[in-house]
């Protein structure tokens, strides 16, 4: 997706370590225009006409997958992670490493939101090794859901998160930015090299 | 406004406790069809005109505020929670109380994306004690921008927090189903008994 390539040029920073900030317009200010925009481009890869629930993981899926589920007029659900041990009854559960925590959470989604009869379309903003995306894709099949479909806005793809879902039989994945390098000589996306 | 209430009596779960669970529609799986109704209510107590940007804390509350900040066509910002103490420099901080957590937690937001000449509506869909709220608020004041007004879409209306708002001089605002009373005999919004 040229604008959202373009986006992460003008206004992402690299910094050590390979981390790529794109918090001016995706993951801490939110541009909403630019979400729906998204929106529109993810409908063009998956059939939005099954879908019956947008799912992501808290925290900065939410914004996106609200975007997406408002224009394909389905409701959107997302997982929360749990810390703590408390966790209470009819959860379906899955435990991932989280790379912002740097310890192990559980992703959370009621017994009583996804049921053996949804057909869900996962989004999240950011992917890199996959992990907290393996988790939802764990829940939706621990409820017996049909999984249509994994959307993602940007991709590290030199950590391989992605290649992953790409290799999943029978389950359309989509990047719409596919980082391939970053450094002090700028970004590279994947077809670019 | 009539049709939240009327979703709260109709698919809210009052737990021991004085906890009111409406995560069928607000706060785990969300009526995206619903916050847009919000949004346009919202609309008619704040002066939208004025706002530059839609501030929210995470997690629950971004749903929400993404719509609002869709329909104003404004950006949408959310306050992180950090749990860690390896906070980054350029960043603007208030320290408050999580009753979720049971633990104080700090909320942040990057200086780069809150500036003095910024008009802030803040926006949550739920407030108890209005902790959280009160960090958003001490974040707008630091951060030497606008405060236009606060929106809640539930106010647990009994526990206080709300009415320390109201009480404030020269900042709208405004909570659109206020919960005064919740228990095995059902629920009772202010106004109502």
């Amino acid at each position: 997706m040229q604008i959202l390539k373009d986006r992460i040029r003008r206004e992402g920073k690299v910094l050590p370590g390979n981390i790529i900030k794109i918090d001016g317009f995706l993951n801490h200010r939110v541009d909403t225009k630019l979400l729906e925009e998204i929106a529109d481009e993810f409908a063009k890869y998956f059939d939005i006409s099954k879908i019956t629930v947008v799912l992501t993981a808290e925290a900065s899926g939410i914004a996106l997958a609200t975007a997406c589920a408002q224009k394909y007029g389905v409701p959107m659900l997302f997982a929360k992670k749990a810390k703590s041990d408390n966790i209470e009854s009819g959860l379906i559960q899955s435990e991932i490493f989280s790379y912002t925590y740097k310890k192990k959470v559980t992703l959370l989604v009621s017994q009583e939101w996804l049921k053996p009869e949804d057909h869900v379309l996962i989004i999240d903003d950011f992917m890199a090794n996959g992990y907290a995306m393996g988790g939802l894709v764990d829940i939706v099949n621990k409820a017996g859901a049909t999984l249509e479909g994994i959307g993602v806005a940007v991709e590290k793809g030199f950590q391989g998160g992605g290649d992953k879902f790409r290799a999943m039989e029978g389950v359309p994945y989509h990047a719409l930015a596919v980082i391939e390098k970053a450094d002090e000589n700028g970004i590279v996306f994947r077809g670019e090299e």
